[in-house]
């Protein structure tokens, strides 16, 4: 089955609103195995709208529609699709009877205009909306389908949830015998192409699991993709490409799927049962703040120190004056005393510490925007690192604090030798 | 001139990436007054890349391109330009200088894949990308254009900027006698539709400057535009406009364009001569983040702590055991002790305090997941807020930041008082 989404509204095309319906419906649609080829926005204009599904139509096999199906003159869909359909809007008593509960339900009487609502081309079928006015539409040709749902993400979410994935499930089942399943490998510290030249022939000649890098804020990650009878048979097939996949990259990976660094290295502290603090300079404050996004952060984040002045790093971190005159504030010397200092001054069982010039004021000859130093001190073992970042102020900030992520993972990871 | 956006990559069909890209560029092309009625998005996928450039060329008079401009065997956008231009691809030298050049910036060796990257169909002109690997790319042939640019959002924005801004404002001026200027009120404590209902007579009577308000997180936008023959005529329009509005809601209006609550936080604090601590639990470093988001935000923040435990808010801030005991981590109480500790400790003039259950664990009958304490602390006159938001766990620190600088900026603006 080929499918394809159609976004319809003219404030998507003016960069109101972030098109999250459709990257939610293309990850559905993943999950469900079903191919996604092409996905579309058009603004509210019943010309463009039917051109849309025109060509949709003829290329793919289930038309995924979202928006357009509220109460005013630019609201199109239903006119788009019975032009499609070569119908005439009738009005649909039933529709008409939703759009009735819905109003009582929520206790307002309802506008002359949402008799829009209830006119369907005549081959369209109700999917019943329990989460706002507009009830949302079915067509099925042949082996051909399209579904009508609403624009509003939390309509379209529950209506997906409740009435649509059941009746694609169905279809599934009785059309495949096929079931596909995924797998992502989490990567760092080492680049896409770099990982990809390692892998490059298993990319080339595996079609099961089929193998997709792609980079992120500095990391890669690795999509396998199997297709087979079975679950068991998909999971059989990605283990055996894991592995493969492991030994020749394997102490990049650092985790699967939903995983980011904040939570895998939430998840090796509490098993160590060791405890977390943060000594932030070019960063301030975002290495914590992506630390305490990971729900439970609170049982190994004790706090840190974003010491952005040098009066801080001296009188909170207790980095001493000789230090920053002699080698600066942005230095190895300097990280490595303002770790020790916040795992000091916290007495945290690790601590990590970030050091740098984000930009775009403050460089140097010697020391360039984005020179970045990190340390991350385990126990009281300390290992240090320096990058320099081409971006700007808030892509430097970024880098750094994926990178002193990275640096604290592959610490915890090797934690064999504390 | 009708312009379309492309966006290619995979990725983007398996919905693990929302599409931020196509909203921003959606944006800036209705600022420029640039009309926008397609925006596709397809796979790694010659055909289908092929197939999606005819289309668009068919129809569209400006073609903006994202993504596939990588070095690996996915990347496909400069096959596909090649194919749509019925060229070849060819080896183009002051790409590749470009490509050495970041791998030197970056002190890093080029990957012998990277080459890929200066392979240009043979009428296509470099844009340089002074953010990444990837040269950026120009087609031009009669009045019909073409620009290829990085799917990583960071790039695209800086290339856009830097680079297709003055370039499409060139031809604009060339070819258009109407010119269109924005002005953007920026707005805060005060919620969309409450602002539309005192406005609404405006936006319904207005066409020249015409009044589009849009919500964003915690604030509201109020985007003014003008078209006339020049730009004076504009901004005469915009502040009779401005004028009329600020009359009615002129104490919300913080800022314009592309300020956002820490710049002009940042304005009046290096105005006023003063400096600036943070203390947060809850926020968990965003709010620091956010101030050190801003150019030059050194000057003025000295720092703060984040005191994600309770032994740092005691040990560190000093806040008192009897406090925490008898009134909790989360109250009006600990965020006043908070906010005077972090000035106590830091010597700023000016502080602010977080505290709060950002969830989805930590609440209880009394204080329920998203409550939040907040405090400002100007030259020791102490104003609080306490907020309940209903949303995710970083949807809840999110708003707790956004409130805590609006309370800030209130302060400020108001500091006649001080």
């Amino acid at each position: 089955m080929k499918a394809e989404i159609i976004c319809i509204g003219t404030e998507l095309l003016l960069g109101q609103i972030v098109d999250t319906n459709a990257a939610f419906l293309a990850k559905e649609l993943a999950g469900l195995g079903i191919d996604l080829y092409h996905k579309t926005t058009v603004g509210d204009n019943l010309e463009r709208v039917a051109a849309a599904l025109e060509l949709a139509w003829s290329r793919s096999d289930l038309l995924i529609l979202s928006g357009g199906l509220g109460p005013t003159q630019d609201d199109l869909t239903r006119e788009g699709v019975a032009r499609l359909l070569n119908e005439e809007l009738e009005f649909n008593s039933e529709a008409w009877r939703q759009v009735e509960a819905y109003f009582r339900k929520v206790q307002r009487s309802i506008p002359e205009s949402n008799r829009r609502q209830a006119m369907f081309p005549s081959s369209g079928k109700i999917i019943p909306n329990h989460l706002g006015t507009a009830p949302c539409m079915l067509v099925e040709k042949g082996r051909q389908r399209l579904i009508a749902l609403p624009g509003v993400p939390l309509e379209l979410k529950g209506v997906w949830e409740l009435r649509v994935i059941p009746y694609l499930r169905q279809i599934l089942m009785s059309e495949n015998k096929q079931v596909l399943t995924s797998r992502v490998l989490k990567i760092v510290g080492i680049g896409e192409a770099a990982l990809e030249e390692k892998i490059i022939d298993l990319i080339k000649s595996q079609s099961n699991p089929t193998i997709a890098p792609y980079a992120d804020k500095g990391e890669v990650a690795l999509r396998l993709t199997a297709k087979s009878g079975s679950e068991t048979e998909n999971n059989r097939l990605l283990g055996l490409m894991e592995e493969e996949i492991a030994q020749r990259v394997g102490e990049y990976i650092y985790g699967y799927n939903a995983d980011n660094l904040e939570v895998v290295i939430g998840r090796l502290l509490k098993k160590a049962g060791w405890s977390l603090a943060t000594a932030e300079s070019c960063t301030g404050g975002l290495v914590a703040h992506r630390i305490t996004n990971v729900p439970g952060s609170s049982e190994y984040y004790l706090g840190g120190v974003n010491c952005y002045s040098n009066s801080l790093k001296i009188s909170v971190l207790g980095v001493s004056e000789a230090t920053i005159r002699e080698y600066g504030a942005v230095s190895e010397e300097a990280s490595k005393a303002m770790v020790t200092g916040v795992r000091n001054l916290t007495g945290a069982t690790v601590g990590l510490s970030v050091t740098g010039i984000a930009g775009p004021g403050g460089g140097s000859t010697q020391k360039s925007v984005g020179l970045v130093y990190l340390a991350v001190d385990i126990k009281g073992r300390i290992i240090v690192d320096k990058r320099i970042f081409p971006y700007d102020r808030i892509g430097n900030k970024e880098a750094a604090a994926q990178a002193v992520l990275s640096l604290l993972w592959k610490g915890l990871a090797s934690k064999n030798s504390y």
